[in-house]
């Protein structure tokens, strides 16, 4: 059988267990020109909060009574006259919530699990890799010598562009929330600082960490974070609107940033990025990783939780930040 | 004897009487190196209730007990061993609120009051046309075939936007308070569009004159109108942060723009200008101004009124709305 997460009801605020319907199914069968994929990991991501909503967006919101939309990795167990794909053939893409996925394969790409252990096809050679990558290099600018912040700098992305920002000869001061996140970047990862929000004045630790102001400012948590590195802005300061993990389960409307005309005077800006637009630029990206990793100059973590069941509560840590890295779920 | 607007107090709010002290103090004499200017006109601009504020800006706030900072124009009345003008020499700079200046000259330039009526030397030939060409053209990177949105549009700048967005192939809708202003656009300035949001629910408006949405946003007002605009981004969009007069006499913080995350969703851009940093350039923008006046290709109106006595209640104008045009006080 296949196990299944299908959105039951959209969530006004924080998703609640009546907000999933659990199923089971029989496993499907590929058609012509389709295989079936037996999933390992899925990815779980802020991002999917948003898809939940029933409003215009960069992609359709998922419908009520759909698998939910995840990214996943999985090996191809039964294939009809694929073109492209075989069994055994190891698959990253879009196969949801679930344990099997029946697709044509669009949309899916061959990842090969002897370069690395299938979950970091979901963390730093996935999606928030290549978020990191592109929007801290690409959409930031960013230079030798910036000054740069980074909120939910223990997550997938963050722990990223933080330490991509090292690798290019920066100061990089990260936003978490709790002492162990702290801990892990400024003592795992090389941050040169980092505040701990939970425990700490933002603006403080700005003022203390960043007397100088700040050239750049990677945003995935937005709110209170956003509005205190706006007050914080040097010259021609990037800031980069990758998230806004704070405010996506309001229950009314976000908070807007009170603090924005400091781009007025400080002649700033402020960009927002989706990383599907660098699709054609990823194998970019996967090399510099790769050549990162083997000199052991970038770390990933991944916080890896079992079982479909469980999707639910660890959907939650997302919000909660009780997770250090990328979150996955293994359901195989 | 020289009449001077001196800020007394710095208001919370709007400002009163109160902030201002009005004093008749001797006509200066210039020293050695320094020119006395008679100034004709004093600029009122938005920026000015800023400059009241104490606080880290691009330009450091008026002393209490100051004379108040404006942009002017007169004429040199006498001049001592001055190496650059001499008497008779017209001069724009930044005289302040007050009938007489003496000054090195720094800051200053001479105009020929020939080419032009004085008060187009505050308007567009002045800062608020050099701000709306730099602005539209520069900071927005206007294409042709753009959609664009201004608001303050029949302002001293918005009015110029719109006009060389329409120059440039443009599609252009200002929004502006009251019937008069938005016939004036329309039927003046040759704006395609125009949202009355006294009377008219600016989504509603936005909704009926701009159905594909907007690619350039320029701003001179902030609060719900930056709201409702960010609600209509198209892909790419790029939003001008020139002002936000709905914000200046705010007793709380300001209100931030809720609906800032539609520039992660359009991939939006949204920058923060000061015109200053494109002095290098305003030749460029004279240059051009001038063919378009000579063509008959563009309008600038200015809201003249007279007597230094009449400072606070003309500058409450800006805010209030009740005025077409460039605002300038005659001093002479």
């Amino acid at each position: 059988m296949n196990k299944q997460v299908v959105l039951a009801e959209r969530p006004d605020g924080l998703p609640k267990s009546s907000t999933w319907t659990f199923q089971e199914t029989e496993i499907p069968e590929p058609k012509d020109g389709d295989v079936l994929i037996k999933q390992h990991y899925i990815s779980l991501d802020p991002a999917m909060r948003g898809w939940m909503r029933d409003v215009k967006s960069y992609i359709p919101p998922v419908g009520i009574g759909d698998v939910m939309r995840a990214g996943t990795v999985g090996e191809i167990v039964k294939a009809n006259n694929h073109p492209k794909f075989k069994v055994g053939d190891f698959l990253s893409g879009w196969g949801g919530v679930q344990q099997y996925t029946v697709t044509n394969g669009k949309g899916y790409f061959k990842i090969d699990p002897n370069k690395a252990p299938l979950p970091k096809f979901l963390s730093i050679i996935g999606m928030p890799g290549m978020t990191a990558y592109f929007g801290i290099l690409k959409v930031a600018e960013l230079k030798e010598g910036d000054i740069v912040i980074v909120s939910g700098a223990a997550g997938a992305v963050g722990s990223l562009v933080g330490q991509i920002a090292k690798l290019k000869g920066c100061r990089v001061v990260g936003i978490a929330g709790g002492k162990d996140k702290c801990y892990y970047l400024v003592n795992d990862l090389g941050f040169d600082a980092a505040i701990d929000y939970k425990n700490e004045n933002i603006y403080s630790g700005l003022k203390k960490h960043c007397p100088d102001g700040i050239d750049v400012f990677f945003d995935n948590v937005g709110g209170d974070i956003l509005d205190a590195a706006l007050s914080k802005l040097r010259m021609h300061a990037r800031i980069v609107i990758c998230g806004a993990i704070s405010q996506y389960n309001a229950t009314s409307r976000p908070k807007g940033p009170s603090n924005y005309l400091s781009l007025l005077v400080n002649r700033g800006t402020m960009k927002g990025m989706v990383v599907f637009d660098y699709a054609n630029q990823y194998p970019e990206a996967i090399e510099a990783y790769s050549k990162w990793l083997q000199e052991g100059k970038i770390k990933s973590k991944e916080a890896i939780y079992e079982g479909i069941e469980n999707f639910h509560d660890t959907f939650l840590r997302l919000f909660s930040g009780e997770k250090l890295g990328k979150l996955i779920l293994k359901v195989s």
